[in-house]
């Protein structure tokens, strides 16, 4: 059988998400991220081409490594404004039937118990679509707003992280029986008192003895999604993770990330297919090659070189403003320690990048790869990648808000159902039994799963 | 001109909340708190009685007090489950226009730079119609699952509290100018950056270095609520709050009160009839008062004497399960120094309370009264107690849900619009200029006012 594709959107509560500039553009919406109808018409075009979900990154900081400020962040809304994500998933969810809700938020900015208690509710008032992005920090820009001088050493984060999916796991699963709840009008019995269980957790970093508040949602433990990149942060992902994002420029590098991942999952004694990754792209596409090619130079003469450097020089935590725009990123990479910049450099071995192409390449779609042409084109292209690089799916990033989303629903979902690679229906239930048909809980040999009673 | 009546809902994201036991009624939706069609339809309702706004109150714990346990909580459903309040908002948002959200949340449980955001999210989300009920903290049973042996002395509450608010006006009123955010597509500037400024804040509990990281919301700074008792709370009322909710039995308590909160204002220089002071009831109405008399028979039957002093044992600290039901509050009193026994006791000076007859009183709307009666009998009970009391407006409380609030929106409110003593529809705007009519921003003299650039 020909290899499922998947799609996700990838989005957040801000301006021009990975297409910084591209807000000057006409037709693009993404200055209304502060609106709600924004995200429910988004919402609906999702659903329609039977998106997985839509996953929504966040920071809690600025870009401030470029020219060592924020000002270029700031004027060109390069991820700030930003706004918080957790609201808009009851917004889309009043909306939509199927649709999944990634949502981002730091294990440093909330204590387990209280964050408990908000996914629980998401989890909830969504019938059983919450995800859940773990991230472990932010930018050193927002630790220090919330008084913490640096962040905490990299590997003490995952430790922490750690103990706080401990937590988690104990209130999700472990605290009210699934028979707790009986709502019994005859005898006034609406909670089994002797099925609520306090966790009685002591650990290093959290105590927390009482009881979850929230009774259990559809999923109980929403859906897991994790970003790391760093080997710590991949161990933790192939512990926690149900879904996986990555952003690569290329193939090469993609595979060789898919393989590890696998592997590392059979090292937790997982099944290596059970976790799907989704890759970062973005599609432009249009009723014919041409079309699409046309597109792509409309777009281009709206994006923004300053803006590009500004994420890159945030994520890689090199200014890149110290360098001429015909510098080579073998020279930058001496000076950096960085993957983001290796990954540049090792996107096509072949090949050695100047900072300018750098800023071309992140200006649309961030570090993934832009696919340009018609249906056929695209699908070809994304069957290609899926087949030589085992990857599951793609996170799709939009240049123009929502033109990106609606041209990807209108031409290259129909294209892909037509070649039996795309689903046809979303399946019933909730996201997780959508995404992997196995039931709404966590299932062993998931560490999760073995904290429910 | 006669005084006008104002309305707002008192909900939580729970089951029955100030009516224990009432989910056992047939026709209450309480139990569906979990569905997000609860909300819709609720704040439908709401909207068409022109009800100011729902106001949802929250606890991060169990009432663990009564027999020192939280089994007859959770038996009963008294408070417990209960979910996030928040996320309520956005999904009643997208269907109403004009609603208020007075969201509770505690400066205990999230720093203020994380939580600025989210309101200011909410705020944009709803077009400006985002109010926050300000707590500084929960129930013990809470803090203690954040780590906390035991809660903060209640003076060094307020304390935190009034460096929380400096924070938040200082990123809400003061790091971004009216004029910053231009976003101007020729000159590719989105912000000016030298209109956006860090706070640099370094107090006694917080250091918040930076910017705000969302741009200014249609009215900045929520509209603030409080709901303090204390004498400690009171004067943080009469700084900051512009709304304030108060739950007494009894008029005489109520004129009490006001009069109060009337001289604290003054004394904070402010006009003492410039904050709207709302006060708990509940509304039992018919097409006539004999119908409405037997509703509440009917409603009776169901209530909870076990759940009721759950919540009053929860309320005050004392045990009621060590007294028997006919023993009388006086007696209780000596043992006890919380207000709320006190306020039991002098309700009527001329009455003593038997521990049933607390119970009676609390099991349907809680500590308020409840007005049973025709559209005609409530409208002069309602008028009675404005007149004689100074209060605004009434806090309403529901026996059933929703029924309890349909009623009053079909019967209650004609009647008190044909009277001329209740809006007969929005002003447009903001949620504050809604209430006041003097524009969406805080204004002078309120102290939140000043922190504008």
């Amino acid at each position: 059988m020909t290899k499922q594709i998947r799609f996700n959107a990838f989005e957040m509560n801000c301006v021009a998400h990975q297409s910084p500039g591209l807000w000057r553009h006409p037709r693009d919406r993404s200055w209304q991220y502060k609106d709600i109808e924004y995200w429910t018409d988004l919402a609906q075009i999702l659903e329609k081409g039977i998106f997985d979900g839509i996953f929504i990154a966040d920071v809690l900081g600025t870009y401030d490594v470029f020219h060592g400020d924020n000002r270029h962040a700031l004027q060109g809304a390069v991820q700030v404004p930003v706004n918080d994500p957790l609201q808009l998933a009851p917004a889309m969810a009043a909306v939509t039937k199927h649709l999944g809700f990634g949502i981002t938020t730091s294990i440093s900015f909330e204590h387990p118990y209280p964050f408990a208690r908000r996914i629980t509710t998401l989890d909830h008032l969504t019938k059983g679509r919450a995800g859940w992005n773990i991230v472990t920090s932010y930018l050193s820009s927002g630790a220090k707003n919330i008084g913490q001088d640096d962040q905490v050493s990299h590997d003490d984060r995952y430790d922490i992280a750690d103990e706080y999916l401990e937590v988690l796991y104990k209130l999700w699963q472990g605290s009210w029986q699934d028979d707790a709840v009986v709502r019994d009008r005859e005898s006034g019995i609406f909670t089994h008192a002797d099925k609520v269980f306090p966790i009685e957790h002591e650990g290093k970093y959290f105590k927390v003895p009482g009881i979850h508040i929230s009774e259990p949602s559809p999923q109980r433990t929403p859906v897991l999604y994790q970003a790391g990149a760093s080997s710590r942060g991949k161990n933790f992902a192939a512990k926690h993770a149900e879904c996986i994002f990555i952003s690569v420029p290329s193939k090469v590098l993609l595979k060789r990330f898919v393989d590890d991942t696998r592997q590392r999952l059979q090292a937790e004694g997982r099944d290596p297919n059970s976790v799907y990754i989704y890759t970062l792209a973005t599609i432009i596409t249009g009723a014919t090659d041409q079309e699409a090619q046309d597109k792509l130079k409309e777009y281009q003469k709206y994006a923004s070189h300053d803006g590009a450097l500004t994420l890159v020089s945030g994520w890689s935590g090199v200014d890149f403003a110290q360098f001429g725009k015909d510098d080579r990123i073998q020279y930058i990479k001496t000076n950096a320690i960085q993957s983001l910049l290796e990954s540049y450099s090792t996107a096509d071995p072949s090949r050695s990048w100047t900072v300018d192409e750098v800023a071309e390449w992140t200006s649309i779609g961030g570090n993934g790869p832009v696919f340009v042409g018609s249906a056929a084109t695209i699908a070809d292209v994304l069957q290609e990648w899926v087949e030589e690089t085992g990857v599951d799916g793609f996170n799709l990033a939009y240049a123009v808000a929502h033109e990106t989303f609606s041209d990807v629903v209108e031409y290259v979902v129909p294209e892909l159902q037509k070649r039996g690679v795309y689903p046809q229906a979303y399946r019933e239930g909730t996201l997780r039994h959508k995404l992997f048909g196995q039931g709404d809980h966590l299932s062993a040999p998931h560490v999760g799963a073995s904290y429910k009673r």
